[in-house]
């Protein structure tokens, strides 16, 4: 997207995202009940929030479309509508197999090896999407892997190394999911110059549609037990659940700004980093203190950020001359050591 | 040191400091007794490494002035001679801060705060040396630090804020004279053309005399009661004993090899990874299983490692598009992403 000027409105929702999605994770907690078990059906907050994800969207169609009739590019062609339920399906398939997945693997492995998905996102930007990524960037991939990783060291990381083959199989198949759905959507996103809110409202009918079919398959199987979900939809909802339900849907059109205008890859910066940004949340609303190994890993993934963002100059240019502040030992100013030792010699 | 030709001789005396660092510890290690301590005077060990350096470097200095007088510059001068005693003045202090310091913080944050060495000694080079560095390679050393942290996390680590100010202080401090002692020594070794084998009998003789005046004062202060250090120097060694004395003259004959040839940061990169190979080596001796937090670091480290040693256009430079071999649907080419994005966009 080189000279978009939408650059700082970019950085702007990157930051936004970052901060809707550590308060989704504490607004989900503040929702539970004093057994530490959920009132309301979780599986509802999906729908309303890809319903008003879709209200949303439509009304800003609306507008643009009576701003400006012309500028708002809008196609309709069957064979490119088609392509928006794809992500909604891939997603359905990445939720069924977290379960599986859970069976094999404690929940600490099963976060440590989401963090897969940072790299899996490269490699599908590069593979699906045909990008090119210098290797300061995978470098920086792995970096904010590794970083997210140690934020999540515990006492129960000893169990990482004892799940069977098929756990870390389908972690690996879940990574590479999570990665192509997001590739996807930027694919959709980026592919034409249509208007953000017409795709968006491709994309959330399809996600209204299959939660939809979601909640009907849940009620069939549980054979109806607690009434039809479009009729007990809102039973055991309270504000927090309103705000759950209310970030989501917001977290969800940050992401699309996000595609549109960036890529899938600063879309799991701001993600990953949500997840450091939490436990500091947690210290001043809970006063938990964060661990040691949460801070190695926040200073970790601060150098991958910079080093994925940040010039070529910036990282190679020479400072200035330190001032001689604490060289007052004279003679040692004489030593004959070369000024730029950035290239290829001392290759030890 | 720009086009020295002893580019290769450099890195290949670096990873043999790395294995040699590793080996020290397990031999240390291997040379205690049953009951987990040391039959012979730990202190010997030192004083006698110094000595066999000393007259290794004497036989070359020897030999080098017989094939080459007029190519084996030796300056006698007293001036220079005696800026030599330096780096045995701090290492004493150093080690003399060791003991206070071990009352304030506990062996795994002593462990920890160590590594700020690694930092430290990039500053002293830019502060003492007046080297310029630029961000890439202060983002490596940090790295760096942390790596070496993080293979270093246990359960144990979690004492690592409980300590007082002061163990904070003297650790920091320690930091400090390690960082001085090697900056200061790589000074002397590259001030002048002299001979590196005269440099080193300077530099080793003082070494001999400061742990002879060591050996001393600890037996006045133990009141002789094992008798004078001088005949029962190797009381209690055995074959093991040996080898962890040649192997500590060895190690520090390549450090000065580094320090004349590559620089301390290298030499701290060099000991450094040393603390990674020891798990694996005691994986294969001992069958010791090496943890998460260690492979984690493992990787940190490489990457710091790479970042710190690679040139910029190793970096940055694109690599060729990759073979289609997934991008099997071919409108997902057609997306319009800019192949270069390694600039200043996307500055999120």
């Amino acid at each position: 997207m080189a000279g978009v000027p939408a650059n700082r409105n970019t950085l702007l929702a990157a930051l936004c995202l970052t901060i809707a999605t550590s308060a989704q994770s504490l607004l989900t907690t503040a929702s539970k009940n004093s057994k530490g078990s959920y009132d309301y059906n979780v599986a509802t907050v999906p729908f309303l929030s890809e319903l008003i994800k879709l209200c949303v969207s439509s009304f800003l169609l609306y507008r643009a479309h009576k701003a400006d009739p012309r500028g708002t590019q809008i196609t309709t062609d069957w064979r490119n509508v088609l392509l928006f339920p794809v992500p909604s399906l891939v997603y359905l398939l990445h939720h069924s197999i977290t379960f599986p997945l859970l069976r094999y693997v404690d929940p600490a492995t099963y976060q440590i090896l989401g963090n897969l998905k940072i790299v899996t996102t490269g490699l599908a930007s590069v593979f699906v999407l045909g990008k090119r990524l210098p290797q300061i960037k995978w470098i920086s991939l792995v970096l904010l892997t590794i970083g997210t990783t140690t934020s999540q060291l515990s006492s129960s990381s000893g169990s990482i190394f004892s799940a069977p083959a098929q756990g870390y199989l389908l972690g690996v198949a879940n990574a590479c999911l999570s990665a192509f759905a997001g590739v996807y959507t930027e694919y959709l996103m980026k592919k034409n110059d249509d208007s953000l809110h017409w795709q968006n409202v491709q994309l959330y009918s399809f996600g209204v549609l299959f939660n939809a079919i979601r909640l009907t398959v849940d009620d069939l199987s549980a054979g109806f037990e607690k009434g039809f979900w479009a009729i007990t939809l809102t039973d055991g909802y309270d504000v927090v659940t309103v705000f759950v339900v209310l970030n989501l849907a917001f977290s969800g059109l940050l992401v699309s700004v996000i595609m549109k205008f960036a890529d899938t890859i600063a879309k799991v910066f701001a993600t990953s980093l949500a997840m450091m940004v939490t436990p500091f949340a947690a210290y001043f609303l809970f006063n938990i203190v964060p661990s040691f190994p949460l801070m190695l890993g926040i200073v970790i993934a601060c150098i991958s950020v910079h080093l994925y963002y940040a010039s070529q100059k910036d990282l190679f240019e020479l400072s200035e001359v330190p001032k001689a502040g604490l060289t007052k030992i004279p003679s040692l100013k004489e030593v004959p050591i070369p000024a730029s030792d950035t290239e290829k010699t001392e290759k030890v």
